[in-house]
Parts: structure tokens; sequence; C-alpha cells
């Protein structure tokens, strides 16, 4: 079994000491704001909010577990201060962020089916499909207009900037969902390339806009807007090369998915690809594309097999390299010292955690 | 049995004869952005928008039929118009809410669970529900990014703008939900202000933002802008209001829908509601309120309930009241003649017209 900081932990050289209170820093300093605009929202809609963001149950009383870590407020923070913006430039990037991050849980549950998220219902299981629509369309206007209420000149480049992480989140779910009607070989099998566009515009452009967008709306120089983009747009693809070893070889008690579950879900993720991408792999590409139920012993006979055709090392090859070319961004330019050394933290905590 | 024609016929002065001329010039003038706007889709998402407009069928072979009026395109045209914006302003305002309407009928559709629009299956039951979410949202992204695009110093405002009416909009769709769930009579009856105020919300703050966007795209007089979008949002009442009627009395060779849809579905539309805000109501109360499915007698029975309560004219004279505003609003600042003309026209004309 592998957890997460087993698979990186030859990776990463910053300390991560900091990270848990860069973590906490950053969302109490953006937690008013955020309330604000939920306030907002019509009450039913509002309450399916508070639900996401894990501050209630449903019915409104106050959530027994903890909410999500917070990775997108404190990238937008922390990358604001980087590039020298003003703190409520980061406070106006994080809570855009964060809302568009939850609009698109909200819908993505719906369309992948997935009943829970954070050992919870997800909203669609818990309100019904209907409502979880329109609580993600809501999260997405009041995304947009909490950023267009922004002050100062550069709103219209922020839109731009966040609407193009908008359309190419869309263009990555869509991809994913056609995935998995593609065949697993021949001339129409998904090649890594193509996973590794999919990997990018669907976790990696949130990711970016989240690091970019604060120093957008302070107007900073187009080369440290660059940089902090490519690097969350990096950093979105090594989170979801890692998820996909996890969802093979990753311990259910850490992971809290079953063993095995993307196998036996015939997900196409980045190992199963590269291994089937290598040569001697017909044994493996049989067992996959037979139309019976992947029971227990053949889903393990495929991990061995994905692991001897390399589909493990290839994975962890993959995800280094774009760490790698997280840190090469963050050193490309030249950014506020002590925010740097905490985004550096943050990612160094975020690829060691185990959730 | 009733049709719009005899719902309207007395309170509309304007000549509607230029209207079929000028929603065709205002369409072709749209398309060429619209087009290219729907081409930066990813492919698949694409077809579905092509699709949702009337453009081609599923599969992407040319549509037999003809897509939809394309109203909000010409009130954006001929709103920018009236108020002495450029041309380019109308068109991006038109592209903008064409994309916004198209993806709340993709959404709408779904928490309805309409299976059919315009005499085709609606996207969700045409591609599936996860797609029909997915292309909504990228419909929605394209809208802002279409908008944040526009060259001219007013993209701030103009992203206000439709911020606003997507956030009515949504508030709107969410009482029209939670109305189901409302009791018929007592204190948490829906009052007709509520439903006042739901269908301006639902319906009206898109029209309005149609009608007004051109102008605040090109940094037209804040009372002219604030005229347009009152206009529209009158008209949506109106609008709502009269499709109420025609889903109580409407004739279905002409409205499309089985007769008595809105009755057989106990919809709380304002004819019921104002019928059940007068005295004497408890047996069409005690009818609505039976758990038994509603039978042709019945649902025959309880038309002539509401009609004898005065359902049916509180109706029609609400619907009178927002035409004579949407007139009142429209001479209450100086607009370019011949685009208010044209606008008067058309309105006249769609509020004859049947579908």
């Amino acid at each position: 079994m592998t957890t997460r900081s087993s698979v990186l932990s030859s990776a990463l050289s910053s300390p991560a000491g900091a990270a848990p209170h860069v973590l906490d820093r950053c969302r109490e300093l953006v937690r008013p704001a955020l309330e604000e605009a939920v306030a907002r929202l019509h009450p039913w809609v509002g309450e399916m909010a508070a639900y996401s963001f894990g501050w209630c149950e449903v019915g409104g009383a106050p959530a027994a577990a903890a909410g999500g870590k917070g990775l997108r407020q404190a990238l937008a923070v922390l990358g604001a201060e980087a590039s020298g913006a003003p703190v409520r430039s980061g406070v106006a990037a994080a809570v855009a962020v964060e809302l568009v991050h939850t609009f698109s849980l909200l819908h993505d549950d719906i369309m992948d089916g997935d009943p829970t998220r954070r050992r919870r219902p997800t909203v669609w299981k818990a309100y019904g499909t209907g409502p979880a629509v329109l609580a993600g369309d809501a999260l997405f206007a009041l995304a947009v207009e909490t950023l267009a209420g922004t002050p100062g000149g550069q709103v219209p480049a922020a839109i731009r900037h966040l609407s193009t992480a908008l359309n190419d989140l869309v263009r990555g779910q869509a991809d994913d969902l056609l995935f998995e009607t593609r065949p697993w070989t021949g001339p129409d099998a998904v090649r890594p390339d193509e996973y590794r566009a999919m990997a990018e515009h669907k976790t990696g452009a949130l990711l970016g806009c989240a690091a970019a967008l604060g120093a957008v709306l302070a107007g900073a120089q187009p080369a440290a807007i660059t940089a902090l983009d490519r690097a969350g747009r990096h950093l979105g693809v090594a989170f979801q090369v890692i998820d996909d070893i996890l969802g093979v070889w990753g311990d259910p008690a850490v992971t809290g998915k079953p063993v095995h579950a993307d196998l036996r879900r015939r997900k196409k993720t980045f190992p199963v690809l590269a291994a089937l991408a290598a040569p001697g792999t017909q044994r493996l590409a049989l067992l996959l594309d037979s139309p019976e139920p992947l029971d227990d012993t053949v889903v393990r006979r495929a991990a061995v097999l994905i692991e001897e055709a390399g589909g493990r090392a290839a994975a962890l090859a993959e995800a280094h390299r774009h760490i790698a070319a997280v840190d090469a961004c963050l050193d490309s330019v030249p950014l506020e010292p002590a925010a740097a050394d905490g985004l550096r933290a943050l990612l160094s905590f975020l690829l060691r955690r185990e959730s």
C-alpha cells in the first residue's frame, strides 16, 4: 500500500512545517469576505453553499466535521503576496476562486454520480440534482459578481483570467467524460499527452488561476503572473497523477476510497495509460476490455500487470517532473521571499499529505 | 380556449407588422459573432450548444426545424440602437445574453424534468444529465469571457449588470422551486406579490439585461440604461403571467402543451394564486390540496372555479399593467425614435404571437 507521503518523499526538499499555520492564516483572512459573499445568496441556495464549504449540516446546524483544506484560497493569498499585491487583491481572488471551485465540485459530483465527498453526502445526494445544479450556478454567478465588484482598473483582465480558467475547466471535464467512451488500445486510445492536457485543464487551470489572480488584480508584472499561473497548472497535473497512483495502489484507510477504486471503475488514469503505451501489454488490455465486472482477483492481477509494464514508475516520474516544474516557475521571476517560501512550504505539505 | 392574440388584443396599440423583419435583421446581425463564440467551445460541448440554438440535430446534422425567435438578441440590438450605442455594443450584448439564456434553458430543463422543448428532446434527454450540466456551464463561462473580451472601458459595468441579472435569475428559479413545497392556503401560502418578484427575477431580469446591456457597454446615460432594464423586467412579468393564463385556458393546438397542463401539475401560477387570495374559495383550495391525481373532470372544474373567483381577470389585469409599464419606461427617456419604434413593434408582435 502507498500513502501520498511515501509517493513523494524523495521529490520534495522544502520544509513543510509552517504549512498548517499558513493554511489557517489564509482561511481566517478570507473567511469574512467569503461569508459576506455567501450571505448575498438566496437563503436556500446559501445553505447548500455553506454545506459545501463544510460550515453547516443539511438544515443549517453547525457542521460537525471540518471542511476542505482551503488550498485554493491559500494559493490566492500567497500568490498575491508573492507578487507584491496588497492583501485585498489576494482576498478578492481567493473568494472568487473558492466560489468557482465549489461550483465545479457540485456539478462534477452530479456528472460523475459521486454520492459522497469528504465523508458526507454530496449536495445532489442531500438536496436533489436540480437544487445542486442551481446552487452551482449561483456560486458561479456570485464569483463573477464578486470579481466584477472589486475596485481598481484591472477587473477586465481578472475576469478574462478567471473565464479562461473556467473554459479550460469545462474542456477538461468534457475530455474526461469522453475518455470513458474511448477504447484502451488502437488508434483511438487515449494517449498520455491527451491525459496530461485533460489534467492541466480540469485540475491545473483553477489552481493556476488561484495563484495568479491576486497578481492580475493588482496589475503585477506579466512575467510574475505567467510564472504563478504556470506553477499552479503544473501543480494540478502533479496532483491528478498522484491521485491516480493512489487510486490503484493507495491504502483505503488513508485515501478514504475502496482499494483499487479507479481500476474497478475502469477509469482511464495515467498509470494505466502509460502501462498500455508500453509494448507487450496485451494481457492487461484484454483484461480491461472484458465485458465482465472486475472482481478482487482480477483488479489485483491488473495492478500487478500495470506495475510490471512500468505504469507506476512512469506516473511517479510524471508527478516528479511537474513538481520540479512548479519549483522552476517560482524560481524564474523575482517574488517576495517570505510569501514564495510560504508557497513552497504549502505545496510541499500538500503533496506529502494523505488526503 | 384562449390564444395569446386574444388574451392581449385590447392591450396593444403599436403596429406589429415590421416585427418579423426586425427579428430577422437582428438574428442575421448577431449570428456570425454567436457562431464565432460557439466555435471556441470544446467540439462535443459545441454540438450541444448548436443543438440548443436549433442549428443542428443530435450528431451534428443540419437542423430540420427552426430555432427560437431570438427575442433576447433582438432586444439587445434594438436597446443598444435606441440608446445611441454603436452596433458592435448591441452585438456583443446580444451574444452574451443569448449564451446566458441558453445556459439557463439547459439547466432549467434539468431542474423541471422537462423532456421536450420546441418539439424536440431537451439537451439532458438527448445527451444525458451530466453533459447537459456541463454544456450549460460552458455557455455561462463563454458569455462572461465574451463580455470581458469586449473593447472599451465599460466592461466592469457590463459584467456587473450581467451578473446582477444572473443572480436574480437563480433567485427566481430557487423561489419557483420552493413554491412547489408551500401550501395553497394559510400564512405560508405564496402571495401574489411574491409571485410577481419571482417572475421578475426568473424571466424579467435577463430580458431587462438584454435591453440595457448594449447601452451599458457604450456608456449611455444612466437614465436610459435604467429605463431599458425596467422595460425588459416588466415585459418578463407580463410574459410569465400570459404563459400562466395559457397554461390554464390555452388551446393545446396553439400552446403545444396539454390542456390544463399547469393545473394538472398543481403549479402555483398567477391566476390560481389570485383566485385563492379572494374570499370564498375554500372549494378550490380543497380540490388543489387533495392528495388524489387531478383527472380531466377535476381540472375542468378547477378552471371554472378559478375563473369564477376572478383569477383569470386578475391575471389579465396584471399582464396589462406590466405592458403599460413597458410603454411608460420607453416613453420616460429620450431614445432614438426608429429603434424605439422597432422595440415597440417587436413587443407588440411577441405578445400577440402564439408561442
